[in-house]
């Protein structure tokens, strides 16, 4: 049933070497480190730290829940836009700890501000320091449960002497695998592109929906560049752009306490200064930003539990962009549509449905469906010469896409989604039966 | 795993007889009758004639989704507050059937039309007649496939033949089974009251979340009482007390496009005129009317596909009714909470992600979650004798409540809802593999 991950990842690379990372390399000014603090039972990397020694400029988006975990709200309470760390730690979520989960976060930040200020001492670089203000933090995990603070503070000296100056390919994975829960494979993404004449890296990790009883499905993105740009441009450009990637899947309609995707830009490329984000000069970058801001959050869909199928619901030529994303979702988080789309049954009336249930005024003559380039539905009518069997046949593919066609606008959105399984259940239901 | 639905329908009555509907009998001024039109494959009844030979007032709800069924359109053109014919078919749905589906409608209309009149001159009652115009009509079943007009046509002589004009108990269940897709138990409910002195009766079935490929859930209620109300007070008395009934039930969030529920009353019952919906002598109806709508309600989601639990969502002490539904709702529709049921995993992490994300602004300190009677959150903190293995042993029970009490206003909505199971995923992907 799993989707075959290596010819998927493939797929959504348009070098096809970076489809199994090959091309990972340094990116300047960020520093890595990953190890266990044994959080888990059984002993694996749960601690990652990314440190960058002369800071990043940086921007966030953080999830719509009310309920948000204790690292979230001593990140928004952070008042600089610029940042010396990211420590991510999994297993526990710190969600519902109270004071006791928020003073470990405030401990924490002052044991990574002592350790880091030290280590420049040591590293002879000694104009600088680490303020505990400028540490971001990222969580996933048990909600409820008491934070570890006293294990991850006593991790500190050891993470922060394992820090590597220079990535390679190996390292990346070694970060991306260590904030993830229950994903089936690490989620990294690359893009290289132009500022001017000078070259910048864009190179992101994200973790996605594995969950077991009592974890909660978190979506954590960070994604790191050597440009040289405000936090306020990183901002606008992350707002601009997590829209149609992140912001466009889904993979049971659930939104996490914990969801964070963060933008750093370390500022080390020589390039021409760029002064807003419509300055022509980006207009590369900002391009490769969406390539790998889309081609992690498809990672996640695909990666979501019990997936066996990639679905991408198409909706075209909406009135509004609002009612084009409320059809699209409406279809992708259906239990109905996802269900058959596990069946393989070609069920067209039950997108019909879920057409219908998004409260966005139609007009039906005017509505075709296609499933890949199969027509099933055009100008409202059953296409003369549909056959199911060739319908039938498209839905026993890895990747399905689902394309409506309002014909009563111009503006388009595609949602990225898995199908429902029976996995999907025993997942969440039957881990402790 | 199935719901032991004997105890389920004598835990929803208040006397204990009408839960095996030992009570059900005559409603003056109601005809029934049933049949098999050969609707399916391996016959069955499929076609249910209610008749009121002396007209019904009568008012009904219909879907809201924006896709609706040729018969709904049919019944959203009637002008006219006096019914004489409710027709409702099985096994095709008669949605996206255009011009043809229509057609078909108008065309059984005028045969029921026909046919009933004729029977009225046979009954030597030649003063009365039945208009096309005066027949309404319910369906449920399949989506986008010719609607099967010539075999619904061909049955009506013999259906007329049929028309029982005394029901008893087993007429009524084989109206409640004739109606039914793929639900496991015939759903019906009664009570009885006082108008004044006069004893009048409330009876009603439905049908409810059977779904088979290429099926869609369909709710159909049809209410019936002997009571003397005009179609205005008849409508405003299912407007007032279907939102807390059929409006507070969930299976899967979506929504079909023939959901319909309608409340016919045949005037026979002689009591004091009513004239508007404040008047105190309805006090008892109205709230007899509401068990009826509640009763019926349950029996749907505790219908729902591949459910093996019935479930409750009270959510206490919001600001606003409509704040209190959508927590209610955010919890019922959650794939999460809803394999979390399943596994009868206490899981309250997931029930707190999904109030977050309900968008509604919480005074966190003052949240409190029960499961049951047992304590979990109390005033925004974890219950000091919080006791994991308690919760988990009510989570073996087949009915759970969920009851979170926000403790910031007074308005209050219960939701009710089912379990997520992997029956659910076979019933609606596994059918032709």
């Amino acid at each position: 049933m799993a989707i075959n991950f290596k010819n998927f990842l493939l797929s959504q690379s348009k070098k096809s070497k970076i489809g199994d990372f090959q091309d990972l390399e340094h990116v300047d000014g960020v520093a890595i480190s990953v190890l266990s603090a044994n959080l888990y039972k059984d002993p694996r990397d749960d601690l990652v730290l990314f440190y960058f020694r002369d800071g990043a400029n940086y921007a966030s988006v953080y999830t719509q829940n009310k309920i948000i975990s204790e690292n979230l709200k001593w990140n928004l309470s952070l008042n600089t836009s610029t940042i010396k760390a990211l420590l991510v730690n999994t297993k526990n979520a710190n969600v519902f700890t109270g004071k006791l989960g928020y003073r470990g976060v405030v401990q924490i930040a002052e044991e990574l501000s002592k350790g880091l200020t030290k280590k420049m001492v040591e590293d002879e670089e000694t104009k600088n320091s680490v303020a505990s203000k400028e540490v971001l933090f990222g969580s996933t995990g048990v909600i409820g449960e008491k934070f570890p603070t006293e294990k991850i503070k006593n991790s500190i000296p050891e993470l922060i002497k394992k820090i590597k100056y220079t990535q390679n390919k190996y390292l990346w994975i070694k970060a991306a695998l260590g904030i993830m829960t229950t994903d089936l494979v690490p989620k990294l993404a690359m893009e290289e592109c132009k500022i001017g004449n000078s070259e910048v890296k864009i190179y992101g990790i994200a973790k996605g929906s594995g969950m077991i009883f009592p974890n909660m499905a978190t979506t954590l993105g960070y994604i790191f560049t050597d440009a040289n740009l405000t936090s306020g441009i990183l901002k606008k450009l992350l707002k601009k752009n997590i829209e149609t990637t992140f912001n466009a899947i889904t993979c049971d309609g659930d939104t996490s306490t914990n969801d964070m995707v963060s933008f750093f830009a370390t500022k080390k490329a020589k390039h021409p200064k760029i002064k807003g984000i419509n300055d022509e000069k980006l207009h590369q970058f900002d391009k490769s930003l969406h390539s790998v801001l889309l081609n992690l959050a498809k990672r996640v869909a695909a990666d979501g539990e019990g997936a066996s199928k990639f679905v991408s619901v198409n909706v075209m030529n909406s009135k509004t962009f609002l009612e084009a994303k409320r059809i699209a979702f409406s279809i992708a988080n259906s239990p109905l549509v996802k269900t058959a789309l596990a069946g393989e049954d070609p069920n067209w009336g039950r997108v019909l449905m879920a057409i219908g249930k998004a409260n966005v005024n139609l007009n039906l003559e005017k509505l075709s469906i296609n499933f890949g380039n199969i027509k099933i539905i055009e100008k409202g009518q059953l296409y003369s010469n549909y056959q199911e069997i060739e319908v039938a046949e498209y839905m026993r593919g890895e990747k399905i896409d689902i394309n409506i066609n309002l014909n009563i606008g111009n503006k388009n959105f595609t949602a990225y989604t898995m199908d429902f399984t029976k996995k999907y259940i025993e997942i969440n239901a039957d881990y402790r039966n």
